[in-house]
């Protein structure tokens, strides 16, 4: 429980010091890394609302009160106000907030939500709560770095087993179920997404599962996530050939693991994030693979499998110690072939604590 | 593809006619019902924009091109419009709809990306497309209500198992895993939600689970969803009872079928949505019990668990056919016991097409 009162505390210092009235957080990541609780999203509003100068409540249906009170936020002391079927939550919220100027909302809240809160609360300004919230949520504690760790591990074992169910033959939806049960008895909660591009469709980076065939001679780009029971995520990539490679692919493939690692060395507390993409965009660049690199190189992770911060051209956000985010460079020539390989990193003192650790090198399936 | 070409037509149409001047539909339900493009919700903004006098048009992040093109979408002869990791999406859509009064967008985008959207389309007002999209997805097709049916089929098929699974001794999040397995073996893709509320737990509408141990002598409700490949989801709700229920208990029971079945009986035609709720709610105060019916009886279902219509006091709307909701009515003594009884229907012709068919009765497990 201390760590959730902790979490609301920064948030609410944050708040006092900031030009925002109030935050409105509906269920979501947000509220379950504040409160503990879980709550499933419904048209029905609840919300967490940290106000200045005075005490956060939450916002509950009644038919929600006892879930509510049965989650961590239960512990923490916090009034839980309810509201009916026939009664209006945002008019609730309204007059609790009456006369303020700007309100936030967290990133994910519903839009038909937001438009109703700011009919209710009209005169006041929204802006999102996600530059306030992140401040928090960027820096893992260590018990988060060990479930990311825990997550890392869980995906890297699934990676282990990939590489026997990539035959000639079979389709990627297929490839694909097998290795969602993978995911699942490894100790992830829920499969977020199983990614198994196979052919020319190794050049779309974010392919799904279709019903192509795998055939002789070309490559499969594997990413997978899924969430584990703390509630952190797992997100990696490598990418598998069946046959043999031609020799322009494994030079492009050699040029993007360079471009990987150099990546992850450059990870230290103070570099800007952008950094990091632009020291692997140089040298695919320099080695004449810079224009198929058509994505930023990474994203934040933790209770979401993208969130801040971002690595990425126009962030000069410095890293600090306990960001955590993924370093996955790809090249992708369109309709033809591409690879990605990508590991979850942390920033730690002395450099990047790495998570995942299957090996990185083309996984060649002869 | 038809069937998206013409719902997107009939959106189109709406748009022609109403005081908005252009839709932007994000990942989620409604772009799935509108294009077939099942998306995965991410931070960069993909959005179908249906504007007045003019074609539709797809902005899709360029590394997701491939991905629009290879689902449905790519079949309807629409444009994609692309930005790169350094673009904003929400300048390309603003330098598209210049000079706009009013904008909507879909209940369930990200409220981060419709306060982007607000800035760069400044001076125009958003509102929710809920209202112009649940014209279309709320009367269902005869192939809609086929893929419910099979939905229904498929619950109803794990609640003829549950029984054996609600032994005195095993906590609810045992049973719980018993019961996911089951759903994903009965054909859904996804499991929603698994609540099973045993003892005083049975009193939290949307209890989901805890490590409570099942005892003797209590009622457990079970409460179960999914999603099928088709899209298209699952809801159903049976009361069981471990031991021998006592007179009070059996009593409200009765009372809570007879509303369920009135309330069943009263769907036709022309019926106001409200009137569902208020036939099963005046029987339950008649017979002493209306004050622990705490809920609106039921929403409406298809592509979503919970969408429009509701059936809910202050909603007049009239049934048409076509139209799938729950009726679910229940009994909740906070702290003690609870009951409920949930199928979902359809409106037809003749009155309600019941498309979940376990027995109703109290389950009396001894």
């Amino acid at each position: 429980m201390q760590t959730y009162l902790s979490r609301i505390a920064q948030l609410q210092n944050q708040v006092e010091s900031s030009d925002v009235d109030a935050v409105v957080v509906s269920p979501g990541p947000d509220l379950l890394y504040l409160t503990g609780y879980d709550a499933i999203p419904l048209e029905r509003l609840t919300a967490l609302v940290v106000r200045k100068g005075a005490a956060p409540f939450l916002v509950s249906p009644l038919l929600e009160r006892a879930a509510a009170a049965a989650s961590p936020f239960g512990s923490l002391n916090l009034e839980i106000r309810t509201w009916t079927e026939t009664e209006s939550p945002y008019q609730l919220i309204a007059s609790e907030l009456a006369d303020i100027e700007k309100f936030a909302v967290d990133g994910r809240m519903w839009a038909e939500k937001l438009i109703r809160m700011q009919q209710a609360i009209s005169g006041a300004k929204a802006v999102s709560a996600t530059p306030l919230i992140s401040q928090l949520r960027m820096r893992k504690t260590q018990s988060e770095v060990e479930a990311l760790r825990e997550a890392g591990a869980a995906i890297d074992w699934v990676h282990s087993q990939v590489a026997d169910l990539l035959k000639p033959g079979r389709t990627e939806a297929e490839v694909g179920a097998d290795i969602a049960k993978l995911i699942r008895d490894s100790g992830h909660s829920t499969v977020d997404f199983v990614i198994v591009g196979s052919g020319p469709n190794s050049a779309s980076p974010h392919h799904e599962l279709s019903d192509r065939v795998i055939r002789m001679n070309e490559p499969i780009v594997v990413d997978l996530g899924g969430t584990m029971p703390s509630g952190y995520c797992s997100d990696s990539t490598r990418t598998y050939f069946v046959g043999t490679p031609d020799a322009e692919y494994l030079e492009r493939y050699e040029i993007l693991l360079d471009a990987q690692q150099l990546a992850t060395a450059a990870v230290q507390p103070g570099i800007p994030c952008e950094e990091i993409d632009a020291v692997a965009r140089r040298h695919m660049t320099a080695n004449g693979i810079g224009e198929l690199f058509i994505h930023r190189i990474g994203h934040g992770i933790g209770m979401e499998t993208h969130e801040d911060p971002y690595m990425v051209a126009g962030n000069s956000l410095p890293l600090e110690l306990g960001f955590a985010f993924s370093i996955e460079p790809g090249f992708y020539e369109d309709g033809k072939a591409g690879a990605r390989i990508e590991d979850i990193v942390v920033c730690g003192e002395a450099g990047a604590i790495v998570l995942n650790n299957r090996p990185r090198e083309l996984h060649v399936i002869n």
